[in-house]
């Protein structure tokens, strides 16, 4: 059975083809610069790239020709649409649906709905599911939620302190992100291990570009640092995470500006950005901080001050940890920062194999806690693809 | 040597009058209704109080009040102002003054330049050092600042990873508060424990109708709940503590409201107030909770899991405890929210004997945790009138 696995941001598209008998990737490709100029690039594993400009003035456009080159006959890897069993779409942010489902009138109609809380994400995967509905009218459409991972938290986990009809009123309650992916890699580290997914106590860091903290206890997610909008826990590229929240309206009044320039300035221009004034490229600004940049090093510090106490918080909640996971673009290969997280946390039973950790291979799941470390300390590359399509075939199947 | 000590609020003013030879509290009391009606509550240890409405229009009236009662014939402990050797005013905010000091002009100058960060305890405060200069023009005043034991952070401690220009230009930044009380309950528990103080990891919390934690490692304050404002960290009786920062320009855009009527919602219409809707006082909220009510019992649980979240950060930051201290009006009398705190904590050490923590004596230092427990926990009432007194003996003695 073929897969397919939509990811449609507001200008971009990421597509994956995989063969469900034995999970692997046929072909995949981004399409960029939609409602601009337009491009895609279209791999097959083991072949040529294919790239090129194209006029993409809409996602439907995009999906067109994603289908043309999966059928072409130089490029394509299947014979006719049809063999596509169903499609599998990301999405950020699920309210809530609670699981990955069918995505039927009922579905869209209430992810529609939720928009005002996923003002970003929310309306470019809607288009992205229109946009395949439209082509594919006969195919399964699958929606995979990033916040479903989260929905057994308990309550005391996912509300905030506020008034409690700024809650019922106002959706406002942590959500949680990344959630496709620390369920892929809690899952993926206890089967590397040998250890029994539904009896062991998981920290996972997903640390990239943007970074979130799971705490994922005997099989259940039970915490995680991003909360009502992907904009809390430690530093992210541009984001400034927690911070005291009353810095929001002292900021507003001392500057004039208004509430949306101060969020977005949170949001795009804060985190290792902001605090460095570099980058908000961690090869960056590790490069500034080695040429003597204190605010570089800075920028890197507050990352990784705030990630160990996250840590912190959550051996607290889960009382024990049994096993730490790094994944995404940092967790996976900045190897200086996966040290500085993990040094130093003795105490917990954590014990770096700091070797293992510079040296290791890259893109392979890695143990890096040294031999008698209670604590095992893995690498894992996430598969947010893998899982989408997993799900959608577990429910098409 | 007698030592007053003088805290003022913007309609109270607290004072306790010292004799540093044995430490012993000679006479306290409280003015409250400044700016309204006025009166005052006298006490005299040992003795009846007294109490009486009198006319406070200021603070001028308030500390000419409190002089006149202090060397009373029938009410008075001393004959002569003149033998108050020194006052020491308690402040909130010391901003860039990392010490306790005489408060010249210079000093006083400073702290009007810093309103802005600190306007709700700057001007009483310093309308209580003008009242009592005023009256006593010979006598040193010494200031004694919060924020000052959190002097010695790291950086990456008190830094926000917002844009670097916001600290630079408005002064964003964590300053912490409470430290008057952390510093001398961290000191207390170490000499009640017969523990050294400089090498000694402790987690202090100090909780009440304002709660904060504090990280103090090896006779260093390394971190702090509270940030910026007394706004971050854990819930309080009306504040809401850490949230999700991109909450605040959401609910202005749903709602409407200004920048400052939000945040004056998260001042004083969140935490076990805005979660139960039933009461700020955690005593109310507990009741409620046993009669049933679900939003009561959400409250509680919410300053619990935070605090042990906190607790659990520090332990990482510091890479382990030894002490666990309780303090303040929930921190010393709340005996149901301590063993909710400090139970299932048994991976960081921490083993609490529940009969002690049930049954032990009030207002006393108190061992909580079991004889076996690697970690002590210990109950330890604050007293930040004495510390006061103790920096400003230090200064004039």
């Amino acid at each position: 059975m073929k897969i397919l696995v939509i990811n449609a941001g507001s200008s971009s598209l990421k597509y994956q083809l995989f063969d469900m008998e034995n999970g692997q990737v046929l072909a995949k490709g981004l399409c960029e610069k939609i409602g601009l100029t337009g491009a895609i690039t279209h791999k097959r594993p083991g072949k040529e790239t294919y790239e090129a400009d194209y006029p993409m003035p809409t996602h439907n456009e995009a999906i067109a020709l994603v289908l043309k080159l999966l059928t072409d006959s130089e490029y394509g890897v299947i014979s006719s649409v049809d063999e596509i069993s169903a499609v599998g779409h990301r999405f950020a942010h699920g309210g809530k649906l609670t699981k990955s489902c069918l995505l039927g009138e009922e579905e869209i109609k209430y992810i529609e709905s939720i928009i005002p809380i996923n003002p970003l994400h929310g309306p470019p995967a809607l288009k992205g599911v229109a946009a395949c509905k439209a082509l594919m009218s006969n195919t399964p459409h699958v929606g995979v939620f990033d916040t479903s991972f989260y929905s057994g938290f308990d309550k005391k986990a996912y509300m905030y302190a506020l008034p409690y009809e700024w809650y019922e009123k106002y959706g406002v309650r942590r959500y949680g992100f990344h959630g496709t992916s620390h369920r892929f890699v809690s899952a993926k580290a206890c089967e590397f291990l040998g250890l029994d997914y539904n009896s062991t106590k998981i920290v996972s860091c997903h640390i990239g570009s943007g970074s979130s903290i799971t705490a994922v206890k005997n099989g259940q997610a039970v915490d995680t640092s991003l909360g009502f909008t992907p904009q809390e826990g430690l530093p992210m590229g541009t984001r400034c995470g927690s911070i005291d929240p009353s810095i929001v309206p002292y900021i507003i009044e001392q500057t004039g500006m208004s509430a949306a320039e101060v969020n977005d300035i949170m949001n795009k221009k804060s985190g290792l950005l902001g605090v460095s004034g570099v980058s908000n490229d961690a090869r960056d600004v590790w490069a500034a901080a080695a040429e003597g940049n204190e605010r570089a090093q800075l920028a890197m510090d507050l990352l990784v001050h705030n990630a160990k106490k996250i840590i912190g918080s959550y051996v607290a909640e889960m009382n024990g940890i049994d096993v730490l996971i790094f994944t995404a673009g940092l967790g996976e290969n900045d190897r200086k920062t996966r040290e500085l997280i993990a040094e130093n946390m003795e105490f917990f039973g954590i014990k770096l194999d700091k070797d293992a950790n510079l040296n290791g291979p890259r893109g392979e799941n890695l143990v890096i806690s040294a031999p008698d470390s209670k604590v095992k300390v893995v690498v894992i590359p996430t598969d947010e693809e893998y899982m989408i399509a997993s799900d959608t075939y577990e429910l098409v199947k």
